[in-house]
């Protein structure tokens, strides 16, 4: 599938009046920066201007490109792939008006005429995709930031809002595939495909309901042993599951033997949204960590908040050697608790916290931390942040800065040495229940 | 207790160096735009220029004011409340050093003196308070914006991290209280307080421990019968009330107890900070809601989202008159579902959300309503939230716009219309299930 996620030429199929789909899809390609060969194609031609490029709109392909991307009316676009099946190795669908709309005939003869040409199909009725690492932004959603994770999603609209919420939650991404109708390849494919894909990191999966089970299992499990799976699945209630059936068609099939299977597999299942957010920035920083946490904090409250949360999942707060207090001891003010959690108090600096930081890390009793910030007026958060990024550490450090406004400047200087912060002490707690495999 | 939240005079007593906390508690004071009479003490005198405008410094205190606000070192605090007390109806202590760090004695002695004079205290070792509505930023946390809530916060640090996550939630405040040490005044008295504080809508508490467990009881049963209380108890497992007795002395007693007073009483409790903020903003909207809920959205995914996470936590879906549907089809563009939840597909405009929300409201098996948008490409957010804000409709709407930077200017329009924006639909289900008691 690197035709799809790492394509060396792409045609556009459909109006490219501004506004319209197509013309949306060739200006993100256009704008994302994509280096190969882009083709246009109307049969009404003219040209297209997009960001101070003018394309030549052509009639029809003439030559071979690794992929398609088509937006005109579902009804042409059988006879479309008939048509350039010869020329090209993959279609990007996004047209609606297929089994979802209750034509199954017309996504079977689209399906027919693609398997003629040995042509794959993503969708019908989808969002489109983006190969992040090949600068290929082929769909309407917003762009996003380079990283590590690949979001995999059944609804094109759910995918399109985690896009832009991946962007405001720090998220870096490999790749987005929205599959719609699944009337080709589906999120077994795509499950086995990018557990081979270097660039991906961690994957995150949006299901209502899987076609093919015992496929799917297979597909996940592969992709478990490779890296961390992590599953949104919804229609987990019974009305969920009647509003999926009549969403994507799925039969969303009883959600017990779905968890069963999850687990089974080893994925990571996540119950919301935002946790889905949340485990793939863990996932993107670390494939793993041990249960025994220990949580460094300038503010006697948050560090409860945690402490309690990550009990809670079934996390353990680490037990410092004698030698670590010890240590602690000798450069930390009296009034600072070295018990777990340490509590630096409010006037703690760069050195307090990176000293901490490192001295903690060394205790073998101790497998990751979690490090809070709430900072005092007298100091910039940049300060606290540049101490988590220098602190020698090689265990999962979990970051949990907070107060709005005032640790702005210190989760951008985080987030730019690839430290993603975590904006409650109950959410970094969960992160680090998700590396365990709490 | 007015003269705290409302005060018509204030003197602020410590050091006026910029960064000092007592000029930063001053700077507040003066940009917040108090309008009563601001005296800043330290026995040095000279000036002090904030915002423009230059203040004499006072040797001493030689005229009453309502409250003293007070941030020099521990060990002045007694002889200076002995010394002012005449003067003074309240005062804020700041300062730590106290029970806190072992000096139960002389926290005694500070009591003792505020008694003799009949002197209220809140404190010592506190972040201060806010009266939003009186205009009166009586602390060095970051300013608010005004509102309903009044925030009630046994930890400084904890109070003000949620006061400035709460300035991005878009949470309005009416008051502010860290009581730290509560060596006079604590947790019972200022829900009493608030409860009867016509500027609160809801009020939402941080504790750790309680001292008097039959006085809180009474305090937060006569609060609950006039006005939502959120709580948020911190040192629930082992570990956590382990590091709340090192924190704020609190002996957190089994979180069991805790948990069957605050239902007993009728308070919300909340499990993490985040919810804090979500139960805050669905009560500064609605004090309640019924359980049949109805969910509206443009796309599929996220409506299967809410109706898994309504039927969670114990609400219903609610089901729509045969009057409703035929009303809903006579309007509603034939892709559309007009089963619960209510799909109205991508394109749905501002007439589509409009109408469908007034049509539903009108209903009598819908007790409250879900409106989810995710805007496509083609559609500005702020159009659907015009029609939010317009509809007719007067059951609780809880609202979920999601897609980051594209629903930015949607949300904000929503906002200065004061519809709180839930960013995920699963925390807008949290919302109406605390709406609903649920």
């Amino acid at each position: 599938m690197d035709f799809f996620f790492y394509p060396s030429s792409v045609a556009v199929f459909g109006s490219f009046k501004k506004g319209a789909i197509a013309y949306e899809i060739l200006r993100n390609i256009v704008e994302g920066g994509f280096e190969g060969k882009i083709i246009p194609v109307n049969p009404k031609g003219g040209t297209v201007e997009v960001a101070g490029r003018t394309f030549e709109i052509r009639g029809g392909l003439e030559e071979p490109v690794d992929t398609a991307i088509i937006a005109i009316p579902a009804k042409f676009v059988p006879g479309l792939i008939d048509d350039i099946g010869p020329l090209i190795k993959g279609a990007v669908v996004i047209s609606a008006g297929f089994s979802e709309v209750g034509n199954a005939d017309l996504e079977r003869e689209l399906v027919e005429k693609a398997r003629k040409h040995s042509v794959r199909i993503i969708g019908p009725n989808c969002a489109g995709i983006f190969g992040v690492h090949g600068k290929f932004f082929g769909s309407f959603e917003v762009r996003v930031r380079l990283g590590g994770l690949t979001l995999i999603s059944q609804s094109g609209a759910f995918g399109g809002a985690a896009l832009a919420m991946g962007n405001d939650e720090g998220i870096g991404f490999s790749a987005f595939v929205s599959y719609g109708n699944a009337s080709d390849l589906n999120e077994s494919d795509f499950l086995k495909y990018f557990a081979d894909d270097e660039n991906t990191k961690a994957i995150a999966l949006y299901i209502e309901g899987v076609k093919d089970g015992r496929r799917f299992l297979k597909a996940l499990r592969y992709a478990t042993k490779r890296k961390p799976v992590i599953i949104l699945k919804a229609g987990k209630s019974a009305g969920g599951a009647r509003a999926a059936a009549s969403h994507t068609g799925s039969l969303a099939g009883s959600y017990e033997i779905y968890r069963a299977a999850f687990k089974q597999a080893g994925a990571i299942e996540v119950e919301e949204m935002e946790e889905l957010f949340d485990a793939a920035k863990a996932f993107e920083m670390y494939s793993k960590a041990g249960k025994r946490v220990v949580v460094i904090t300038n503010s006697g409250g948050p560090g409860v908040l945690a402490t309690d949360k990550l009990e809670r999942l079934g996390l353990e707060m680490a037990r410092l050697s004698d030698e670590t207090v010890n240590e602690l001891r000798s450069f930390l003010p009296p009034q600072c608790s070295v018990k777990n959690p340490i509590d630096l108090i409010a006037d703690a600096d760069y050195e307090r916290y990176r000293k901490t930081i490192e001295v903690v890390c060394r205790d073998g009793n101790v497998d990751s931390l979690l490090v809070i910030c709430v900072p005092p007026i007298f100091l910039p958060s940049e300060e606290i942040a540049r101490a988590v990024i220098e602190a020698d550490c090689d265990k999962p450090v979990i970051v949990n800065f907070m107060a709005g406004e005032l640790v702005r400047d210190g989760v951008q200087l985080l987030e730019g040495h690839g430290v993603k912060n975590f904006p409650t002490p109950e959410r970094a707690a969960k992160a680090l229940a998700w590396l365990a495999r709490c």
